[in-house]
């Protein structure tokens, strides 16, 4: 995947912390084990600092996972890296709610933090 | 767009916080990119200090979106920020729903502070 | 509107602190510019000290606002005050959620105070 | 009412906080004053201590309410006192939603507390 | 119920606290008491650790409770128990929605604690 | 059970077939099996000929069935006649949705006949 | 209540047979026996003739009724005879679906025919 | 399966072809291929004609299914034609909606005919 | 409205009556009595017989409709009549949900017929 | 796209018409204009004559659209002619919801035919 298909505006408020919260209901993967697709609802949640995605580069982001054989917690990890990295938001989530499989649901939650952590404790 | 549409009247109970919350379901404008018809479910919530928004007026202001050219994210900041200049209010908070564009939603979410801050940290 | 309507009935645990909420849902008033009619699903919600409010006394307490002419910010207070006086409750919350009018719902949220405030700040 | 018809059984994860809810969606008394039928859904809610209530004399103890006028407030505190005897529980919450009366729906929320407290303030 | 089934693959992003949550929606038991069937729709909630659960195993481990007699409150906390002592996560709930039995439906919750602590207080 | 609780008043349009529709949504009945609560829906549709039932009686006549043991084919099909006998519709359909019992839910549906068939073929 | 309140312009399509409906969510009269408040969601739904009804009038018509004492089956069919009079339409139906008044809704159906026939059968 | 599971009792109204609905929310079967867990919701909808089934005998019937392996096409024939044996009844149809399967929901409809037919057309 | 701007390509299944239906849920347009902004949701039902509409031509000319003062009736008539006649199709309804207007609701709904009948009956 | 996908079995219920519905909720397409993808819910509903379809090949036969330039009403079409062709059914129906596409949705149901016919009347 190629976060460089990921366009930046200069943020309009840049002296406010107000929050953009985009929901792409069309996200489609492959599952890496079977190749069987996976479907999911990704919101991605921020306060920018100097630049705001640009919504159809999102879109176009978003389409170019439509062939790649990515597991659930490596996808929603891998956009929020891409997004905090082309970002550099003051805060960012990335939500993924993936749909039935299996008789199963998932959703899985990631924070963009600016300097990633260790393992805790 | 003219914040002059804005009509006001004084507050019937500046002795207590109270909280206002008007919903416009019917906002309008079109994309700066394309001309294409954007919409979207505005509310606007607010604690009034001397002076409330008289419902007709802001209709009419949020009228007045429709044939102008104007972003998600500038649309949301410039009611907040119009809307602040007239009101004066102890808190307000401007939270804007768009609707499907592109298998996308948004929601823009602006805070008003009564002395906006420079870019944090 | 006459607050001698509301009757009351001893609090039944006094030593407990619990929530009570009664939402009228057939709130109707008039507009006092245009006479046309409003409706608002009403809840309040406290925790009663010595006194309960009879239900059948607030149903007709809420119908006798049938044909007066009050404002969506004015009424929400009003009922306010009055239960507050009458009740005189540890806590009172009022929420009125008044429905589709000229493109708008709105709801009007007012906490009960013991001591009124003067305007903060 | 009789509070011996509820039986229990012992915690089977006593070294655990953890929530037990059961919401009976029958529940059934009549109103004192007129006679007619009150419906409501009941929650009980707790972190049990030593004991678990049994489900069936749960059910049971519920329909020993069908022909007792009780009011709202008292049956809900009387529920709540009941369970609270019996269970001696780590934290109860007991929460009744009374269906459709006269336009009003109304909800009544009860926590237990080990010693009651006389009035506050 | 053999938490052998359960097996794992490594965290990918183990330098991030991320919420993964799997629910199950096809959850079935026997009751221990008449040997009816239960239903319930169950969630697990953690932070990942060094380990995740794999789904499909994480499906036949539940699959392995359908000829099972056990209680509510058992089966949550027993597979609780189990992905805790497997997942070693930084954090566990499991809530389990079990459906209408008797006019009842019931919600129980368990949060995993690293070092079970005796009863409080 | 007693159909003389049934009032009845004159059609005020008996030159027009028009349809009129009551449904009660507190019906409650017992299993006269075990002695169970039951709960339905009931609706009485009819086309009024000289008569129109009163509704206040009819929830009376409804009340009157709390406390008797009667299966869920019986209780349609005698709320059918009763109404059929004191009403004298032009036509009528007694329709009655019971709720949960054991995982599963029913709906019974009669229709009034001015003179009742034999075994039909 | 007066029918000279409903006004018309011509039908600007009589070649074709088509079907308009208004519903009205917001009607309210009073029960002639309690003076309690009823509230209707009411439809309008016909082939137009020569004559169309204009929305605005038809409000206020509906609003005439807020203080009068009449019946579910009364008012119902009075709007229906009064349209019908003022519209002669090709085909004519009014729905009102009154709402809850002890544990009651009710629906009446009328349909205008050109020459109102006398009892059938 | 075992067809001598259902029990019957005689049609308390066999004079009048009413209609007769019992759906099962709770219906789980296994896949023959897979050994997997099916699960429906399954209607059955008849004019009784001298029998009626008695609802725990059903119950009892369906969860005789639980570990039987059995195809969604095969399991709703088989349902038709037991009870088209066992009751004899006017009419008779079976609903099985099975759920999630793959990305799949099914739903197959059996119509009982007194005599089979044999391939149209 | 400029019907040109509706654009045609050749129905690929001729040989068959197959439906097509397109609903635009973002049709606006403007009240030519007050210039107030009107909302529908319009429907497109028809079957092919040479032509099909190409559907962001569609999009379009109903974006057209944007400025103009044009009454619920009037519209919904006037796209059956240009779709009527570009498309000429085996058959046609046009159905347009118009969203609340004081305190209304409203369906029109037309069907396109080859030869437009005079007034019947 | 190649029909050889599609796998069948035999009608276990040759003698009995009776309706298999499956319902595909994740297919997806491109545009052939745009390339973009397209989403649609899918559902086969068709009586068997002496072939049912095997619902594991179906989904396969669906996964394999994911990369096919299509139009709504060819893809609509062509499955259904597909579906005829294998199955040889005793009637059968395509139904396609197209979901939210620049403010449209789009439904194309097509029925099979034994014998195409040409254009009509």
């Amino acid at each position: 995947m190629d976060p460089k298909l990921l366009q930046v505006f200069p943020n309009p408020a840049p002296q406010r912390d107000y929050l953009i919260e985009h929901t792409h209901h069309e996200f489609t993967s492959l599952c890496p084990m079977t190749g069987h697709p996976d479907f999911a609802e990704i919101t991605v949640r921020y306060v920018a600092d100097k630049k705001c995605v640009e919504l159809k580069s999102l879109k176009l982001y978003f389409h170019a996972y439509r062939n790649e054989g990515i597991f659930f917690e490596g996808a929603t990890n891998q956009i929020c890296d891409h997004l905090g990295a082309v970002l550099k938001p003051r805060s960012l989530t990335v939500i993924a709610h993936w749909k039935a499989r299996g008789g199963f649901t998932s959703v899985i939650t990631a924070h963009h933090e600016r300097k990633p952590r260790r393992t805790r404790r």
